[in-house]
């Protein structure tokens, strides 16, 4: 039993028309007005396929495909339907598509599992106008309050609440949103690194997240006039963070091992041409499966910007926004996507994650890992995001072959 | 004869409460409430002490206080009563009291010049929301069309000819506002810099103000997620523009001169903690006093940075939005100020400016030059901006003889 390409070939592209622009990225964060088009899409194909379709409290939509009785637990896989501003076809979409075809799979095949098999697509899963990524899976697993949801409001002005309601959701419902019942959570994405492509390899079965360290450090000095204030009298917080953004890559570079670190969000005050920054602020982020090692590369982090602070006489504020742990899938998954690609023959890793997932705050609430697919060059959250038809039919039937498998093992 | 510096120091304070923040920053651009009512207030003060007062087609405040009759040519001197957002009292504001304060100690000791003595408030010197700085002097010395005027337009949406109506100017009147008949211009600013506080100095006296050259530099690279891109698969234009901002300041620091070079403005694309950044714009600004410094720096600071680009696999893109010249004051007027100076004993230096001033246009129509007070710890732009009561004095002074030095040797 496979999957069938070519229509899920035709569901990638068709999906890839919402939200698209002009340079071919797609602009689909959710809540926007493509998001709640593809919503309706989406639903009224489930529907089409005679799955019963719910819309939870924080409007992650689910569908179910009926076991034959034998176990009370579903098994869920998906992945989310939003994007990045200006992003790619597969981040997410894919993972919903996937999920949706396998089921369309077992459908054509008359296979009857003894699970229920869900189908998800989490709502909010990139970072968005609302500040909470993850949101849905978040939401699900108790990590967002009620509170907390509430009082969220987009750059617009627009409440969550109202949002969420307009994509057939209800914050009020939220203390019902919780799930004890599932057996398992798989979900496909693509890898969104090169290292896939490096060792020539389809799929990497994800046995890990690493965990993130984020800090906001802000630099302070005196902004002045461009002009009449000499080179020897300035206190430049733009030339010091720039030696601070480059001891970040210097002091990562040196750990001979996957961690990484960044400084992907910097503004500069009061940014004039004639006048010298006298502040800047940045986010400074640590990635590594190793707590251990996250700690060691930000004391080295912290040393070089010490010498940096005192030399450029420049005062420093620093504050933790994010020191999420790293998250270790379960066991019992990982391996049955392994023995899922031993029985196809395909050839894998065994690796972590570098970014955080929907699956990462699901292996709270349930037995979850991720299988990846290769990402082309290694891009995404850009236009240029690609993955190859080949690598993905590989990726499907691996995941569907692991379904079959942890129907099988799972009670 | 000399000042009263106490009615001086008096009227500083009084024009410092419009516009002043709870910080003690002064936030009075032109044509806001503040301005309005400073306007109002000067025209008042002009009127009570029986000056004759026009208000020009660009809201330049002018008043005559009469001479004997035996020139035609009218010396002026003055400055501007806008600010900056949050700036200080004395930059701009000092000069036009100054001026103001220099015609009462006339009228006070019934000193009759051959000249009419004007004073000038100009409209707009500072940066300011219509995008037209130093607009007052520019429109009164044609270099700025009647065309660009009326089409400028403020961030509320606001037009510049409603808001020049409103100070009591007409822009359909701009074709009178020439003046051919000037003898002299001479402007007193606060230095905006430490030079004189440095060589423990009162006053400067300005034979030049220098050449600024900015370039808009746009480094583009590959936007990419912040954890699956791993260090060595990165080209992050943030760390390309670190090592250029740092290389800016490396190479103007070695010319042994006045000359700075600046990044005041840079942003970040597409700036968010979990992206590598793609794209950085950021605008390089080189001042100096020659012109082939200017471009000396300027070519050194390209070299370096062809070198970054080569080595970080980045693109750069550069268009020049400023080559200004510099601007070389009268022989005549500086000789007068110098003079003025060594007539009262007291200590000066004579030394390029550093920032644009309304003198720089108003050099292409009349002799112009300027006189500096020293700035405290070189401060401007900012509440702390501060000048010493007996420096200001000492300055004014010098102004008041270098009038009358003007006044005595000018047809």
């Amino acid at each position: 039993m496979k999957i069938n390409i070519d229509r899920l070939m035709q569901e990638i592209q068709d999906y890839g028309k919402y939200g698209e622009e002009q340079n071919n990225g797609i602009t689909r964060p959710s809540f926007s007005d493509d998001d709640y088009i593809v919503r309706e899409l989406f639903i009224n194909q489930l529907e089409a396929l005679n799955l019963s379709v719910k819309v939870d409290p924080i409007a992650n939509i689910w569908a179910t495909l009926k076991g034959n009785g034998k176990s009370d637990s579903p098994i869920v896989i998906g992945s989310h339907l939003d994007t990045v501003p200006n992003g790619g076809k597969f981040d997410g979409a894919l993972g919903v598509l996937v999920a949706k075809e396998i089921i369309q799979t077992l459908q054509d095949n008359h296979v009857s599992l003894k699970h229920d098999l869900e189908i998800v697509s989490f709502t909010a899963e990139e970072p968005n106008d609302f500040n909470l990524s993850t949101m849905g899976s978040r939401a699900l697993t108790g990590k967002l309050s009620y509170s907390e949801l509430v009082k969220a409001m987009d750059s617009n002005g627009v409440k969550l609440s109202d949002a969420v309601l307009k994509a057939g959701g209800n914050l009020e419902d939220l203390s019902k949103i919780k799930r004890d019942d599932l057996a398992a959570y798989i979900e496909l994405h693509i890898e969104q690194g090169k290292r896939l492509e490096k060792q020539d390899l389809s799929i990497g079965i994800v046995d890990q997240i690493v965990g993130i360290y984020r800090d906001k450090i802000e630099v302070l000095g005196e902004p002045n006039h461009s002009g009449t204030t000499m080179m020897e009298d300035r206190v430049d917080t733009l030339v010091a963070a720039s030696e601070m953004v480059i001891a970040v890559e210097k002091v990562v570079s040196k750990f001979n091992s996957d961690a990484v670190a960044t400084v992907g969000k910097l503004d500069n005050f009061p940014n004039a041409a004639n006048i010298i920054p006298g502040r800047v602020d940045f986010i400074l982020e640590i990635r590594s499966s190793s707590k251990q090692e996250r700690a060691e590369i930000r004391k080295k982090i912290y040393k070089e910007f010490a010498l940096i602070r005192d030399r450029r006489k420049v005062k420093i504020n620093i504050e933790t926004i994010l020191n999420q742990e790293e998250c270790t899938f379960d066991g019992d998954i990982v391996q049955y996507l392994q023995r899922a690609a031993d029985s196809l023959g395909i050839p894998y890793t065994t690796f972590g994650s570098m970014a955080g997932h929907d699956a990462t705050h699901m292996a709270d609430n349930t037995k979850s890992a991720m299988i990846f697919v290769k990402s082309i060059d290694g891009k995404s959250h850009c236009p240029e995001e690609y993955s190859r038809l080949d690598d993905i039919e590989i990726a499907a039937n691996t995941l569907l072959q692991a379904v079959l498998i942890a129907d099988n093992e799972l009670d």
